[in-house]
């Protein structure tokens, strides 16, 4: 099933993809929300993020293959950062261009798993029902500011910019991420393409980890990091995120080019 | 004037600190709330977090005696992490000791900005009328988390174990930083005390930049940074974070000691 948030009609909402269609639901989307019967057609609705995490934690060296390639160890626990919860953006929007900087900016195309279920230290097993399910995710970095102070890594501020959380279009129940892989297109040509089955902490696995650190709340999101293939957009482009079995992320970046 | 949150006979609301009562108000802290004319007595009422943010900031190296002591150059620009808003505790609570982590655990007293007012890339003038008060903060700290992986200091991490960010007691509105000064005493103890005229980026210079790169909102915290005299706090111990003009936030850490 996949669950949605959408605005029509100057009203805010929550639905299930039929699909053309949005069957229109009430309630908490983490408690059983119920049909009120309404349907509207999908090319009318505007998309919203699929949920409004009070936390973006986002993983840093999580696929074998980047490691490899990059010459990084494997890490013995899952390495993380926050985003900005203002960095969150929907499928469709577009990226605006940091004001103030004028580095790269780079995509990276990942799995986002949301938190169902108030997560305290619990193991794996239990971790599996806590997540409610997943989407696509553009974590986007300015790549420039991370190591421009030799004595400071600024994870949470290359990654936080308003905008540079794109989550979507919607999250799906069902899932297996070990059949999965994720595809990153920039203005058509596909620039990533890696199995999930690379990640070194697989879903569960960091979930019940950063359980034990910080509690997770329903809403909260976890963006599984990125593989091979990253490289700067260009204003104007537009950035898909496709993953196997729950759809399609698109954004633009920036102005378009003139001329 | 000083703003709370209280907890009182099974209802949380929002207050004036006027001696040894609350003036109990309703409405928005930062739309004017009106006095209710109800008065508690101070005694009577548990103390809850003064504000709920959507983003916790806190700062890296932005004192300079602390700079100088510890051989680190002064930063060309703000340096700051994000700590989980599930850290966030009130006064009086008990900061519990983290499963898991066995190794040092540090206070650090500090000024906290709260925002009062949405600001975008505003200048160090326009983010002054942004900052609605003051209270005082300990960022606590896992210390040996920090540099555990050598490839990725974990800064997030370290500082986002729940409860490792007491704030309070309350909000004070009329604040002259620069006139004031720190003090961090643990089980009575002075251990740290620092003019907050020695900080390298002051508060409006701290928004004004931060909210270059994301916007900043009502409600979000700014955790300006500690000076010298940081060490690790044993389990059992009471830690007091006074500023002048602010009070006194004081937390318990961990189960007593016992015998």
């Amino acid at each position: 099933m996949k669950w949605l948030r959408f605005r029509f009609a100057d009203r805010e909402g929550l639905g299930v993809l039929d699909g053309e269609h949005v069957r229109v639901c009430e309630g908490d989307l983490f408690a059983a929300p119920q049909p009120t019967g309404e349907v509207l057609p999908l090319a009318q609705i505007e998309w919203l993020p699929p949920v409004r995490p009070s936390k973006i934690v986002g993983l840093r060296n999580n696929l074998h293959a980047a490691a490899a390639k990059n010459g990084w160890a494997v890490p013995a626990e899952p390495l993380y950062f926050l985003k900005s919860p203002g960095s969150l953006t929907a499928h469709g929007a577009t990226v605006p261009e940091p004001a103030g900087y004028d580095g790269r900016v780079v995509y990276e195309g990942e799995l986002a798993l949301v938190i169902g279920r108030r997560a305290q230290a619990v193991s794996a097993q239990e971790a599996a029902a806590c997540i409610f399910g997943v989407t696509c995710a553009n974590d986007i970095t300015a790549l420039e500011l991370l190591n421009r102070d030799p004595s400071f890594a600024q994870w949470t501020r290359a990654k936080s910019f308003d905008g540079f959380c794109p989550l979507g279009p919607a999250i799906e129940t069902e899932f297996d991420f070990a059949a999965a892989s994720v595809r990153t297109r920039v203005a058509g040509r596909e620039r990533q393409n890696y199995a999930l089955a690379d990640m070194i902490f697989a879903p569960a696995e960091l979930v019940a980890r950063i359980s034990r650190d910080m509690t997770l709340e329903p809403g909260d999101v976890i963006l599984c990091g990125t593989s091979l293939g990253v490289l700067p957009m260009k204003p104007g482009s537009q950035v898909e995120v496709e993953i196997d079995g729950i759809g399609v992320l698109a954004n633009n970046y920036g102005a378009a080019a003139s001329g």
